[in-house]
C-alpha cells in the first residue's frame, strides 16, 4: 500500500476532473460523456500530465468498459429486439454497411494499412444507444414509432458493431488470413446467437436455484460471475472482453428486471465507466493534431460518418415515408462507447497509429455533438410532436 | 488490452472462487467473509497458485477496501453514535485497552521487534461491525439494549482501531519517534473529530447545491469524489487510505439516507470487496505454518484476543448486570475487516514478517468463527429472548 498515494491521486483526479467537465457539458445541454473524454485530453500526458496510465489504472478502466457494456446489454431485451423486427433490422444493416464502406474506402484511398482501414470502418459502425436514448427520453418521445425504430436499430447496431470488432480485432497480426476471418466471424455469430436465443432460457431455468442461494444479493453476484466469465471466454476465443460482457448482459436482460440487476449493476458502472472515458481522452496524443493532414482527415471522416449513417439509415427507413426516414437517419448519427472501444482496442493491439486513434476519437466527439441539437429540432416542432402523438 | 486475458482470469477466479466458498460458509451458518479469505488461501501462491497479485489486482483490491470502509462509515450516523453514549464508550475504550495490551505484551515477550508488537496489538483492537451486526440481525434482537450497546461500542471500536492504525502505521520507519507519534495521533484525532462534528453539518449545507446538479445520480458521484479525496488526504498526511474513506462515509451518513447513497455504494462494495478479502487470503504464506512456534503463537494470540475483548468489554458493561455484561463481551469478540486491514498495511509496509501476518489472519478467522455460535447460544435462550423483548 505504500504506492497507494499515486494510485489514489490518479483515480481522484480522473473521477473528479471527468465529473466536473461532465457536469459542465450537461449544463450546456451536451452529452456528459464528451465532457469526460475532454477531461482526459486536458489531464493526460499531452497537456497537464496529471494522469499517467499505470497498469492498475488501465485495469480499472477496462473493468469500467466491461461494466458499461454489461449494463447496455442488460437494457437490451432479446424479446423486444425481435419484436421491433423488419424496419429496425433494415435500418441497422444498411446503416452499418454505408459508414463502414465510406470509412474503409477513404482510409484505403489515403494509402493507410488495410488493417487500419478496417478499424476506422469498424469504429464508424455502432450507434451510441446511450446518447440517443437520453435525447429521446428528454424529449419525451420514447413511445413513438420513430423512437422505437431508432432504439431497436441502435441496439442491433451495437451487436453488429461488436461482431465487426470481433472480426477486425482478430486481424491484429497485421496481415489478413481469410480462413481465420471466416472462423472468427462464425465464432462471434454463434456466440451472439446462442446468447440471444438460448441465453435467456438458460438463465430463466436458473431462477429456482438462484432463489435457494444464501449469499446476499445472490442474483447480482451470479451475474458478475457470468459477466467476468463470458468476458474471459471471449478473450480466450480471440475477441474483445467487452463482447462477452455485452452478451452476458443480453442473456440476463429478461430476468434482470425481476432480480433488480440494473439497480446493482448501474452504480458499479457509474463508478467505473468514467475511468474508461477519461483514460480514452488521456490516450489522445494532441501532438498529432499539429499535422494538418490528420486534422483534415478527422474532419472528412466525421463528415463521412454523419452522411454514411444518415443516408444509410434513412434509406433503410424509407418505407416509413421521407420525413420519418430523415429523422431516423439523424437519430442514428451519434457514435459513442462502442466506436471508442474499437479505437482503444486497435491502439492497444498496436494495429492503429496515434494519428488514426485521434481521428476516431474526434469523429466520435463530432458525431455525438452534432446529432442531439438537430434531433431536438426535427422532433420538437409542434408538427413532429403531433405526428408523434397520433402514431 | 492484450494482457486483459490475464487480468480477467485473475478477477474471474478470485470473484468466482471467493463467492463459492462464501456461499458454502453461509450454508454452514458461518460468516461468508471467512469463506472468501479461505478461498484466497487455497487459490493463492501457497497452494494452487491460480492468483498472482499483480499491481492491477492490488489496486482493485485496495479500492475494494476503501469502498468497504466507506459503506461501514455510511452506516454509522454520528448522531446515533453520540446518543448510545456512556456505556458504549466505556465498553469500547476498556475493550480496546485490554486486547491491545495483551497482544503487545505477549509479542514483546516473544522477543519480536517493538513495531511488530504494536501492529499485533493494533490488529486485535477493532471489533467487526459487519459480522456482529449480521448475527444480531439474524437473531432479530437488533432493537434490544444489549445489541445497541454492542453496535455502538463496535463502531467506536472501529474509530479507535483506525486511530491506532494511523498511529502505528506512522511507525513503519522501524524506530519510534515519540514526537511524530504525538503529531500523528493529534492529526488523526483532529481529522476524526472534524468529520464527526463538522462533517455532517457541512454536508447538510451542500444539499441545495447538490439538488441543482445536472449529473445523473449526482449525490453518489459527489460522495465518491469525497471518498477518494479524503482517502488521498489521509495517505498524504501519513495515515492509511481507508481511514479517510471511513471518515468520508461518517460525514455523509446523516444525508446518505435521504440521497440513497447506500443503495448505490453497496453494490460497488459487493463487487469490489471480495477481491480484497480473497487477496488477503492469497497473501498468507502457508509455509510459515510448518514452524510450530508460529502455530502456537497464532493460537495463543487468538485466545488472548478472545479473552481480552470478552473481559475488557464485559468489565466496561458491568453496570448493566453480569448477564448482559457477558453477552456484550461475547458480542465484541469477532475481529474482521479492520484487523485484517491493519495486518495488510503492516505487510505492505514491510514492518511485519510473513509469520506475524499469518498469525493476525488466523486470529481474525478464529475470533470470527468463535463468536457467532456462542452469541446465538446466549441470545437465543427463551430467557434471553424474553429479557430482550421486555427491554
Amino acid at each position: 500500500m505504500q504506492h497507494s498515494g499515486d494510485l489514489l491521486f490518479g483515480l481522484f483526479v480522473m473521477f473528479g476532473g471527468g465529473k466536473l467537465l461532465a457536469e459542465l457539458f450537461e449544463r450546456l445541454k451536451q452529452p456528459s460523456v464528451v465532457g469526460e473524454i475532454l477531461a482526459g485530453v486536458l489531464l493526460g500526458p499531452s497537456l497537464f500530465s496529471l494522469i499517467r496510465p499505470t497498469s492498475a489504472i488501465n485495469g480499472i478502466a477496462e473493468i469500467g468498459a466491461i461494466f458499461l457494456l454489461f449494463t447496455v446489454g442488460l437494457e437490451t431485451k432479446p424479446s423486444q429486439l425481435l419484436r421491433v423486427g423488419g424496419t429496425a433490422a433494415l435500418v441497422a444493416v444498411v446503416g452499418v454497411v454505408f459508414p463502414f464502406a465510406f470509412g474503409f474506402v477513404f482510409v484505403q484511398w489515403m494509402n493507410h494499412k488495410i488493417v487500419e482501414s478496417f478499424f476506422v470502418g469498424a469504429a464508424m459502425v455502432a450507434t451510441s444507444v446511450g446518447i440517443t436514448a437520453r435525447v429521446l427520453a428528454d424529449l419525451r418521445v420514447l413511445q413513438t414509432r420513430v423512437a422505437q425504430v431508432i432504439l431497436g436499430a441502435a441496439v442491433l447496431d451495437d451487436i453488429l458493431g461488436m461482431l465487426v470488432l470481433a472480426v477486425v480485432s482478430s486481424l491484429s497480426a497485421g496481415h489478413i488470413n481469410y480462413w481465420q476471418l471466416a472462423a472468427v466471424t462464425a465464432e462471434a455469430v454463434t456466440f451472439a446467437l446462442l446468447m440471444v436465443f438460448l441465453g435467456p432460457r438458460l438463465v430463466g431455468q436458473l431462477r429456482p436455484a438462484v432463489a435457494r442461494l444464501q449469499t446476499a444479493n445472490s442474483p447480482f453476484v451470479l451475474s458478475v460471475v457470468l459477466c467476468l466469465g463470458l468476458s474471459l471466454a471471449s478473450v480466450r476465443i480471440g475477441m474483445a472482453a467487452i463482447i462477452g460482457a455485452f452478451l452476458a448482459g443480453l442473456a440476463l436482460a429478461e430476468e434482470g428486471e425481476h432480480w433488480g440487476l440494473q439497480r446493482s449493476a448501474h452504480p458499479v458502472m457509474e463508478f467505473l465507466a468514467p475511468f474508461f472515458f477519461v483514460l480514452l481522452g488521456a490516450e489522445v496524443n494532441l501532438r498529432v493534431l499539429a499535422n494538418s493532414k490528420v486534422v483534415v482527415m478527422a474532419l472528412v471522416i466525421s463528415v463521412l460518418a454523419i452522411i454514411g449513417k444518415w443516408v444509410g439509415c434513412g434509406l433503410g427507413a424509407l418505407g416509413l415515408g421521407p420525413k420519418d426516414a430523415v429523422r431516423i437517419g439523424l437519430g442514428m448519427v451519434p457514435r459513442g462507447e462502442v466506436g471508442l472501444i474499437v479505437a482503444v482496442v486497435g491502439l492497444h493491439l498496436h494495429t492503429i497509429s496515434d494519428a488514426i486513434y485521434a481521428v476516431v476519437v474526434i469523429m466520435s466527439i463530432v458525431t455525438t455533438l452534432f446529432a442531439p441539437p438537430l434531433l431536438r429540432l426535427v422532433l420538437e416542432t409542434p408538427q413532429a410532436r403531433e405526428t408523434a402523438e397520433t402514431e
